[in-house]
């Protein structure tokens, strides 16, 4: 027998494939193994030659190449895959051994398989990866939650095969349980929102300004040097820029108009809800992917429901700057609301989060990597208690010289009908969330009329029900 | 001991004791029970003589007192108190008794609890009640699920006891299983759009018409006399003309801004993601219940942030007719979306709704009753299997004849600064939803990108990849 590998990964598709290389290509001694034997086989045959891999044909043969404790990286599809390889592989393992499941497993599953190990002796680890199969092969932005000694244990690889932005790696100890895959489920849904933000622009770019597929790629491209510098934008420009070899025309021409999804949005909107934080934004951008989907009858609404046809009406340069701005403020309320769910979760469970942090770790490697990251590293660095980033200068500022712009954008939208679900729900969040008072009240006043829900007073403390439909009189409820 | 009870009723609050008067009043003989004893002789020395009544201290003398098969109206707290009564009430049942559940279950429990009562040889019934205290007592909506012979039992006391709109009892039985508490749901999820636009409204004549409360009271009043006429709009107009006794303002003006919620609003939006069917004004109302909660944050924020100041720049006739035919096209869209998610979750569920029939039972009795639920009911008539309610003439034209005044509104609210999330997000789904083409083809070209997601052509059948950082060259994927 060969000498032991410092780390196993089972699962040999794309994502689990290119950890493994990225973990030999740092040196470290790599294991792999997978269900299906002729892929173990191929990986040998393609990347064997890559660093030190040793391939395993059955599992068995897999724990016993590993050194111990052991460290194996589950990389399998999310959901009842995962329970079945831990199923799997704990009667193989010793007391102390690591597993760490690095796919998009949901929070919930994370905590419950966190238990499940730990009575098992078992320790486990739900890590967030993303940056997608190049983000894996080249260093991608890790988001590791779990036990923080199993973490210490690892934390020399984890750290190795991330991404680094100005020296520090794209990786940190996120916090307990299922906190990892957590952050990973709140960075996949600001993606959510950050593409339906550049959706909408490209959207009144085209039809608004009457831009084509390339001249917005352009305005991408320069957008990108600017306050807006970031991945998605970068990669939004080369799409739009691209040609079509069949057609000669830009590719996003021939490309349906059907945004799919995963799941990982989803779940952030309804963690939301639960959680009873305000998250238009990324609601939105998943609602706007559901609707994309009802193509048939879009086709057949377009032909029925009447409205105007988008022309531009104004000046094209000051429309454009408009929408960057619109772009940049829509996007600052997105990552608020993010971020304010992040904080909310963490009061809840306990995990003591650290949100600087996490905007650290996403600053490279990841999908939503970002300059702007920066300014929320930043911010929580001065204000760790901090309730909203709206509220820190550099946002509240960047909010207030964008806003104009901003509303100028909804309302030309809104009037030559072209949808906005999320430049306009953030705005109203925006608008929302700077009123000292609100028309709640009314609504409260509703739902006593109806219910006997009760209500409270600006005057005095407790709560009072007005007897509507009786005498009229106001009797104190507590 | 006395004649048996034609039905019992367990659960003595405001609901359960108006449910079991409405009984007695119709001639029903009914059994009453209430876990603490001095709540059933309560009932007993208030209402004893309105009717046919059995109180029963003990649930053996309560389940004694009903005729076999027996009928038993469970009345509680939604959530394990419901599994403890169950339980508790199971060994002292026969084979062929009827346990109903007429608080606001969440329809999965629902569905649990059917499978559960039928294992032990009980017949289960989920029916969700609308219409508060009052309804409960003089008649409310009645939403029945569950078997249909046990309906057909208990058929001749839901309808004797319901509304009653043109000489049709506002209860009909909905589906098998979680059918009738999920219609309930969505009923309230409906409550939520209809009252927040209601709210925005409101804000909108406040801020920028400059009313008063009581000015704006008597244009809700004057607006229940069109095409609105309802009950939300009714209650509103009262709500607004009532002054408070204590300071001699209005009282709505006296009343915190801080919504509550009890959560059906939040399954509606949290099954909606769930199914995949854009919710975005049911879901917008909740989430602004949610902000509106952030007293503290949103009086911080109020010094802060930048933003307008609202005042009336138009003509405030012309402004008050605007806001009314917005708030009807956004309101029409509520239902509508609404109405598209019942239609998903019964193919999904295979409960075969009658969307008419849920339009028509909630005309009367409930918290939505309104005239408007005619035209549902007329639309599913003459198009059963209708997609959305938007492509039916009558609406088309509704929607079609207050979109320029819809767009008005947007505009001047978001120029203004009035957060108006049901109004914009409801326009977003129109304008998203009349759009053959829409710009999520951008968003399948970037998650081609990134993740390598794959897109559809429009000219090709299949999926396609295009090697960004390769080569640049399209391949087929399946």
């Amino acid at each position: 027998m060969a000498e032991k590998s410092r780390i196993g990964v089972t699962g040999l598709a794309v994502m689990g494939a290119n950890l493994a290389r990225n973990m030999a290509r740092r040196g470290f001694p790599v294991a792999v193994h997978n269900r299906t034997t002729s892929k173990t086989q191929e990986f040998m045959k393609d990347f064997g030659d890559e660093g030190p891999f040793t391939g395993s044909e059955s599992l068995q043969e897999f724990v016993d190449a590993l050194e111990t404790p052991r460290t194996i990286v589950v990389m399998v599809k999310a959901g009842p895959p995962v329970d079945a390889v831990i199923d799997e592989l704990a009667p193989l393992l010793d007391k102390g051994d690591i597993i760490i499941d690095a796919g998009n497993s949901h929070f919930p599953d994370t905590d419950r398989r966190a238990a499940y190990c730990q009575e098992r002796g078992l320790r486990f680890m739900g890590v967030g990866v993303s940056g997608g199969e190049e983000g894996a092969l080249l260093g991608p932005s890790i988001m590791p939650g779990g036990d923080p000694e199993a973490y210490a244990e690892v934390e020399e690889i984890l750290t190795a095969i991330a991404a680094v932005v100005d020296d520090t790696p794209c990786c940190t100890h996120v916090g307990p349980g299922g906190a990892g895959h957590y952050v990973k489920m709140v960075h996949n849904g600001i993606e959510y929102a950050d593409i339906q933000l550049i959706a909408e622009a490209y959207d009144l770019l085209t039809h608004v300004a009457g831009l084509s597929a390339p001249e917005i790629g352009k305005i991408f491209e320069q957008w990108n040097t600017g306050d807006l510098e970031s991945f998605l934008i970068e990669i939004t420009g080369k799409v739009l820029a691209k040609t079509d070899e069949k057609t000669g025309a830009p590719l996003v021409d021939v490309i349906v108009d059907q945004a799919e999804q995963k799941g990982t949005g989803r779940w952030t909107a309804i963690d939301a809800l639960d959680l009873g934080v305000p998250l238009t934004g990324i609601t939105e951008a998943v609602f706007a992917r559901t609707l994309s989907s009802l193509r048939d009858e879009r086709r057949a609404a377009s032909t029925t429901l009447a409205g105007p046809t988008p022309g531009s009406g104004s000046n094209r340069d000051d429309l454009v700057e408009d929408i960057r701005q619109a772009l940049y403020a829509s996007k600052v309320v997105a990552y608020a609301q993010g971020f304010a769910q992040m904080r909310a979760a963490s009061q809840q469970n306990d995990w003591n989060l650290d949100l600087g942090a996490m905007a650290t770790i996403w600053r490279g490697g990841c999908i939503i990597r970002a300059q702007f990251l920066n300014r929320i590293r930043d911010a929580y660095a001065e204000h760790p208690d901090l309730d909203n980033l709206l509220m820190v200068p550099y946002f509240t500022q960047a909010v207030a010289d964008a806003q104009d712009a901003w509303r100028r954008v909804v309302a030309t939208a809104t009037a030559q009908g072209v949808a906005i679900p999320a430049f306009s729900s953030s705005l109203s969040y925006y608008d929302g969330y700077r009123r000292e008072r609100g028309p709640a009240n009314l609504i409260q006043g509703l739902r006593d009329f109806f219910g006997a829900h009760t209500y409270r007073r600006t005057d005095s403390d407790g709560t009072f029900h007005t007897r509507w439909a009786q005498d009229g009189s106001e009797v104190s409820t507590g």
